[in-house]
């Protein structure tokens, strides 16, 4: 098996769980945070810096390293790994969401997708089989499927195809996945309509995959009906391998996936709010370049153990974003991300000492009247 | 004494000298190269990474943190060290360089001169005693009198008129200065008129200070009229106390200003470069945002220890900046600065095994040859 994953912990009360999700590179405990590393990179962050601060697994993005610097450069490299001198673990994304999202899109067709790049406007035509050989040659410890995201809102018919289309791309992508150290995971779409998640997981769980994604959620509908989505969804796929939950990075919702038994997330929130001086604490997201911080000489957040708060006052942070000063979004997105790694630790610590209902009845509340507002 | 200088070795060829300054907080070998640190943080880099590649010793600006965020918040902090978070030494720059040279300069008269905000427009007044006073509020371990600084070229009369107001400045400002723990050093003016340089430094020398800098050279003039404008200056000023060479930090210069006797020196070069792509090596610059660059799987230079060296190629740190994320420019910035330490520490090595005039006229005209060029 390319990546091994197994159940430790499964809640009484709700469908939470913990793991360890094992790659040829570490063993990550599960519930876990991606940090998102689109190009080569975390955002401002060194490969140390996310040892350091307890990141395991990282994603990284095959659509856009395949158009910047080129697929073949980096696999002249060793792979991804080598590339950026990344020691953990790395999942890549095929590229689907960015090819349906980032516009550029000239035709899609059941063999594949026409888009221009939108660096220099040159046409690619990207295809399930392509997709898989490039994040082979990627050498990340887990691909994803190419798949047809649906925007919200969306009809019912649009979606249904997208469905079907997944499927069948999904399926030749198991077929042209050959690395045998690399895990292949599919990705559940339909939208928010029950009967189409549904089919979509099933069908998916038929082919067989080394984990499962929810795509296409946290792309505009309301978070309630997020939730009851993934509710329906996750009730049909295999509850000893690994699920993943696309592009969900707010406190709040992390702790719902948890609750509904997702095992990893990734998404690029924590990073993009902090480069613009937006960072998560205990109390709630704090702007730290309103005026009001300009005299305060406390941390970040009083009950953080970051090397940030440890070392450096709200004022001289909101100086260095003022003055734009490199330093300074090089702070916030540390925190941030510390703060999501320290949220996780102790939502397996509940886990693992049989106490998660009474976190998530507790913090749940919490954590949506704090992080629930607009990310 | 609020810095102490001890001379360790003298060339017997050169002027070129070994030493150790004393401060507060530590202590560092010289000659020695001073990073940049201008708003409260050398661009890009935390004080972790400066003392991990060997500085001892930052330069901050009076000017710019008068203007940003103000110098009443830093005190509050407890002065720059803590409000950075910085252990070793500090030596701030009074603004007076950036007065001249920045613009928004609306009248200069004995008392003092005033000028506009370059961020908000606001009118300001700096006097030597303020430039003091402020300084003393920041807490740096060395601070710099207030100058007037002529552009090259100028006019005899002109430049000989800006010394003699130096020459004023300067004792009011050692009138001024309270704090004991903190050195001030005068600034030698004069343009690159022999006889006003060593007016300069003999009337500064005759007041008295802790050290002695070396101002408005680097400022457009050739290469060998700085050389030349330094050893006359040199030769009016104390054997046994710290001299400064302010602006100066391409390789073929340190070395050159080290051969004349210099001690310490800072620029922005190696910085702001950095941030640009150009990198220092044993082969001279290189532009690693060049096409040639793309496939190249060395280090930014082959014979480089410093960590970006033994773990990024070319082909990544190119993609970086190509891509403009973040880790390019740190990685560039940290590899320059490492290069200058390098270098100075070379430098000493060569001073205390008496082969300094060997190593100089092996690697002074090397270094002339790689970097003499346009900076």
């Amino acid at each position: 098996m390319a990546v091994k994953f197994a159940l430790i912990k499964k809640c009484s009360a709700t469908a939470a769980r913990s793991g360890l999700l094992e790659t040829g590179h570490n063993v990550i405990e599960t519930p876990a945070f991606m940090p998102v590393g689109t190009q080569g990179t975390v955002k401002g962050l060194t490969v140390d810096e996310l040892e350091q601060l307890g990141a395991g697994l990282i994603l990284g993005n095959c659509y856009h390293l395949f158009l910047r610097p080129g697929v073949e450069i980096i696999a002249r490299h060793g792979g991804l790994h080598s590339f950026m001198n990344w020691k953990g673990s790395i999942l890549t994304d095929s590229g689907g969401f960015q090819v349906f999202s980032l516009g550029g899109l000239r035709k899609v067709e059941d063999e594949g997708v026409e888009f221009t790049s939108y660096i220099d406007g040159s046409r690619h035509y990207l295809t399930p089989e392509r997709a898989v050989r490039l994040q082979n040659m990627l050498g990340s410890d887990i691909a994803m499927v190419l798949d047809q995201c649906s925007p919200y809102p969306a009809e019912y018919e649009q979606v249904s195809k997208a469905v079907e289309r997944t499927t069948r791309w999904a399926e030749r992508s198991k077929h042209a996945h050959l690395r045998e150290e690399q895990a292949l995971f599919a990705i559940v779409q339909g939208g928010v309509f029950k009967d189409l998640r549904r089919a979509s997981a099933a069908s998916l769980v038929e082919i067989g995959f080394g984990g499962y994604a929810i795509g296409g959620l946290s792309v505009g509908e309301p978070k309630d009906l997020m939730y009851e989505t993934l509710s329906w969804t996750v009730d049909e796929l295999p509850p000893d391998q690994v699920r993943y939950l696309m592009g969900v990075g707010s406190p709040d919702a992390l702790l719902e996936g948890v609750r509904w038994g997702i095992d990893i997330f990734d998404c690029v929130l924590p990073t993009r709010i902090a480069r613009n001086g937006r960072v998560m604490t205990d109390k709630g997201y704090l702007q730290i370049r309103n005026s009001v911080y300009a005299t305060d000489l406390s941390p970040l957040d009083e009950n953080c153990d970051c090397p940030v708060c440890r070392n450096y006052s709200r004022a001289y942070i909101r100086h260095l974003l003022n003055a734009k000063e490199i330093l300074g979004l090089r702070l916030t997105t540390y925190h941030n991300l510390y703060y999501l790694n320290r949220l996780m630790r102790e939502i397996r610590k509940a886990l693992s000492e049989n106490r998660f209902d009474r976190y998530y009845r507790e913090e749940g509340p919490k954590l949506k009247y704090l992080y629930g507002g607009a990310d």
